[in-house]
Order: C-alpha cells, then sequence, then structure tokens
C-alpha cells in the first residue's frame, strides 16, 4: 500500500464542475430515518432522487437510474429481497452501486446480508471505522451506530474489501479514507455538530453514490464527495445556533458550493 | 373546452376564509420520503394530519377523517392493499379522495394500481405534466420522477381525465392548470427552488386533499390551495440563502398566509 | 391520592447533570412520520437513537440498547409482532421500556396491541388526555390524533394505569401531569406553537424513554424530561417566525439547555 496523500482542491474543483455538467438520478434504497434529509442533500448538489422500494419496481427503476445506493438501517426481510432484486439489475446493466453497512456487526439480519451482497461488486462500500472493520471479518465491539474506532485503524481493513471487492472503500470520521486496495485519498475537515445530525453519515453515502457514476479516476471522484461534505460543514457550523440550525444551512452550504462550481 | 381563466387573488382570499373556518383532517397514506414535510405543511394552514396505514385501521380512519390522500411514491403490494381498503370505505361514507401518481407511467406496480383507482370516483388528481399524461393514457417518456413536458402540454390529457374520472386535474408546474372536463383555471408564480426541496409537490397534493373538503366550487378551491402554496414559495424565496433554509421559511409563510386570511 | 406538587428547577438541574454524565442509547420503534425529528431530539441533548426494526435485530438490539420506545403511530401486523418481540427482550433484560399509545381508542389494531402490552410492565407511558384515558378503559370520543380532552381530566386515568402497570404515566398537554400511582408532579410552560409542529409529542416520548435509564426518582427523571421540553419551547417561541423555523430554534434550545447543565 501505497502512503496516504490528502485531496487537493484543484482536484475536487476538477470533479465538482464535472458532477454540475452530469447530475445523475440516484436510486436510493436508504433506512426510514434518513429518506427526507437524503433526498434534500442530493437535490442541494444538483442530483435527482428517487425511492422506489417494491421488488418489482424496484428492479426495473435500478435499470433506468444512473447509480443506486443500498443502506441497511432499518432493514427487513422484505426489504432484503426488493434490495437484492435492485443490486442484481444493476450490475445486470453495469449501473454502478453503492453498500452503506450501517450497524454491520452487531445485529444478524444486517450482517449476513451485506456479507452477501459482497460477491455483487458495490463501485463503493461508505461507513464509519468499526463498521469497516466489521464487514471486512475483524471483530470489533461495538454498540452498532458509533464508531469506537478511529477511522484510520480502518485502513487496512478498508483495503482488505476493496481488494476483494473491486470496490473504492470510504471509511468517514474525522478524518475520511478512502482506499482502493493499493492507494489512499484522505480528506480532513467538518465538523463534531455533524455527529449531533442525524443522517449526515447516510447523506453522504448518497452523495457518494451520486459519484460513482462519474467517469475518471473513483478514488478521486468520491474523495470529491467527501471534500464537498467536509466544506459545507464547516460553513454550517460558522451560522449554527445548534444542530437544528445546522441541518438547514448544511443543505444551504451544499448547494451555494455546487453552485460556485458551475460559475 | 373554454378559454384558461387566472384565479384572482379576491376568489383565494374567499376559500381561505371558508377553510380557516372548516380545519379538516386529513387521512394522508403518502411515501416514506415526505411524511414529516406532507404533515408540517397540513399542520402550518391549521388543518390536522394523521397518517394511518393498516389494512384494518386504514379503512376505519378513512370513514372519520374530513378527506383522503393516496400517494404512490413508496408502494408496495402490502401498501396497495391498504390504500384500496381506504379507498373503498372512504367512497362508501362520501368522503373526498385525492390521487397523487408520483412517477406513473414508468413504473409497472404503481401504473397499475393508479389505472385501478381511477374508477374509485377521486374528488382530485394532482400530478406533473409527465405524470397527468401517462395516466391518460398518452405515451411519455421520463425518468419518472421529473416532469419533461410542460404543464401546458399536460391540459388536454387532464381533461379527458377529468371527463373519465368526475375529478378536478390539478396539472403543477412553473404554471398550475386545474382541469374539470370543461373550465381551466391557471395560477401562476412559486419558484423554481421549491423543485430543490423534497416532497414540495406532494404536499401540494395533501393541501389539495385538504381543500376538497370545502363547499363550493372545486375547481376554485383546489386553484386556490395551488395560489396558497405558490404566494408560500415567493415569500420564502425573498429569505432563503439555499433549499435548506428555504424549507423553514416555506411552513412559516403558509402560517403566517393562512393567519393573515383569519384576521 | 397525595396533592399535586411543582417539578422545582434545582430538581429538573440536578437530574440533568445526572443525564449528562450518562447519556443513553435509545432504541425507537416509532412510527414513519417523526423518525428523523425524534433521531435529531435525542441526538440535541446528548443521547444516541437507533432504530432497529426486523423482529429478530429487534430483540437482539433491545438488549444492547439502554432502553426502548414503543410508538404505535404507524403500526401494522408485522410491526406489531417485531415490537413484542423487542418488548419481551427488553423485559427480560431489565431495560425500561416506554410505551407511547398514539390514537389509541379510536383504531382497534393498535387499541388491542397496546393493551396487550400493558402486561408487560413499561417504565413509562406518555400520551395526551384522551390516549390515557382510552388505554385506562374511560369511554373517550375523540378523532385520533388531538386531545379534546385538558390533562388535568386524566390525572385519576393515569394513576389507575400505573398502579395497574407500576409504570409512571405522562399526561401530556398545556400542563404535563406525572402520576405514579400516588403521587403527581405536574410540569407547565411550552407553547402552542409545539402542537403545529408533527412529532413534539412522539419526541417528548423518546425523551422520556431516554429519561427511565437513570437512577433515582423516576417520578423526577420524567418530569425533567418534560421540564426541558417545555423550556425548550418556549426558548424556540421568542425566535420562530412559524412553525418552520420554530422546528430549527426548538432542537437548537434543547441542544443549549443540556449544554448548559453539563458546564
Amino acid at each position: 500500500m501505497n502512503q496516504p496523500q490528502q485531496l487537493q482542491a484543484e482536484q475536487a474543483a476538477r470533479v465538482l464542475t464535472l458532477f454540475s455538467q452530469h447530475p445523475p438520478l440516484i436510486h436510493c434504497m436508504t433506512n426510514d430515518v434518513v429518506q427526507g434529509f437524503t433526498a434534500n442533500v442530493l437535490l442541494a448538489v444538483g442530483a435527482s432522487p428517487a425511492m422506489v422500494i417494491d421488488q418489482q419496481e424496484a428492479a426495473q427503476f435500478s435499470a433506468i437510474a444512473s447509480g443506486l445506493l443500498i443502506n441497511v438501517g432499518t432493514l427487513t426481510r422484505s426489504r432484503s429481497a426488493a434490495m437484492l432484486a435492485a443490486v442484481t439489475a444493476a450490475t445486470q446493466q453495469q449501473r454502478p452501486w453503492t453498500l452503506d453497512p450501517v450497524a454491520v456487526g452487531a445485529l444478524s439480519l444486517r450482517s449476513d446480508f451485506c456479507q452477501q451482497l459482497l460477491a455483487y461488486h458495490p463501485a463503493a462500500i461508505r461507513g464509519n471505522a468499526s463498521e469497516i472493520m466489521a464487514l471486512a471479518g475483524q471483530t470489533v465491539s461495538g454498540r452498532g451506530v458509533d464508531s469506537l474506532h478511529g477511522s484510520l485503524q480502518a485502513v487496512e481493513a478498508g483495503h482488505l474489501l476493496a481488494r476483494a471487492t473491486q470496490a473504492v472503500v470510504v471509511i468517514s470520521g474525522e478524518q475520511d479514507y478512502l482506499c482502493d486496495g493499493e492507494n489512499t485519498l484522505t480528506v480532513s475537515g467538518g465538523d463534531p455538530l455533524m455527529t449531533r445530525v442525524v443522517g449526515t453519515g447516510c447523506a453522504l453515502s448518497a452523495l457518494v453514490a451520486a459519484f460513482t457514476t462519474l467517469a475518471g479516476s473513483r478514488l478521486e471522484n468520491l474523495a470529491t464527495a467527501c471534500w464537498l461534505f467536509a466544506r459545507a460543514g464547516e460553513q454550517a457550523r460558522r451560522q449554527a445556533a445548534g444542530p437544528g440550525s445546522f441541518r438547514s444551512h448544511f443543505i444551504d452550504a451544499l448547494w451555494q458550493l455546487s453552485a460556485q462550481e458551475v460559475r
């Protein structure tokens, strides 16, 4: 593995311009808690979200959409069947799909399902350190939703997963690490208040899914999604009086930063 | 068909006063993404929302509520059974019900289900141009959620649907057109930022459902729902720094505009 | 029954300090409409929310979490099975669980299910006056979601329920009453605008669930949850231009008031 490199602002700017020229339609099969926030994050950056969940329709739709997001936060057996149908259709149509393995490791239905999905070649996997380590088969202790490990600790697991699946693995935390099995890109910034708003991690996964649809270096493209998220977090923090107003300012910041790139 | 007429501010004011005197309880069977926003829009204008989704309870509740909203955005087979039970009960109890045929045309479960529902005489149908054209049986190309047609293009389809179902058909877009099979009312205004917030179309359908419960001209009543929505959009736009703050200002504006009418 | 006593600010301050030292992980099985708002309220006060809904996973998770919330707002048959599994596991592991009997009385599936759950010894029950009276078997007329009774009218029913189940019963309204079968604590304040934002009652139940995990007097602990909610409502009202901005300010106020206690 090569030494981690920091994503440069010029790289990010180039990718954001490309993104604004090719705004994708993202099929989101995500958890009950974050649906609205996820959709608003995608809309703010110029993408189109669509949540289609019936098994038959999900398979139809993932052949229409530019990319697919699978988030197992509120998995049920019937949803896992619909998700599998969507992943199968996306794979057949060569559409990239992204896995967010929320709380994998602690709970059995989602742990088994995520392991099963890894065979379908996700384009990206986005999780916190504990989730990435659990998904790579390392023993972790955890309460599910909060990472008890720093993101750096999971880099080795990230590369293992990347080599096994061909995905780019995004480990988010105070510092984000992106692993493709060989190279590591890092993105720093953001704000601790982001952990006091539900769905920021899940929405980052949706943004990652949106950036998997771009041509060029996937590692650099996905690092740009993290970079945009971190910049928006910093901008929102300067204006927020707490996590309630932060949420509004964060969406505004994503919109403003995306629009700046277009200019 | 007669020439389109613009809804006048005095007509809208009269309907809003009537609405404030008879705030309805609206039974919303809507999609997973927009539940909270839909409820907050109804609460802001003085109505009471209630989301009841079990098949047996939905049938019980739609006989209690003043009106019913059916939105097929995240349809599943079991939800379609519960929705049908609610529509049947509402029809038996002569409660008005409203259909929002989200992304109809592109996906088969919802397309078949919406066609089936048309036989149950909705009081209103609210969609974008592509959805209304697809529901009327016209061939449209589309990606589901975004309309690829201007609202004017769908006016003929709107009148066809209105005559076949006895519904008032609301085609929303930059300019809204309301069709009852013979007369056309138009409402203009709003703001493009409304398309960057998830659920504005769905919430307009809930407002339309609320206004179906009023006595008087249904065409004029539903045009007033569109008029209130457009005015709130313009007011919110003047205060918003992006789609995040727009969302809060929009709810505030609905509340302020409704309260003004009461005074 | 003894005379109602008002919760004192010094009592509340003591409990809030204790809470900040023991932030709980709350397993929320709540309704579709309020998931995000509920999670954001818990995060704002320093707690961790997790929504896990599959029957098997819910049972696993309620043995991991510090406390469990059951809210029947959008109950279905399959959800009731998962909720029962979670309640059973929580009871076996001696984790406190809280019942929010939304719209009980008017609708049969939830009414039967809530009666069944009462045998599992909830630590707390939080509802409006009509819900508490219906749950105690008193005949009430109502439309489900809005209480048609003042909270004082339900105090006798609250004590009946408390004695039958060993729960602390929280009757919320303009004035909140907390009943343990013998003593009554009251909390006043808040703002009418809270009734124009969806999910405030449901989120109060989540806060109540979080405060059931504390040592000491449960009556006083749960009254402190109500006190914090009322203070945040008043603070938000002073800054809000309507229910949209109120929602953001309310979350900010919870965060600020909680952080003040830590200092």
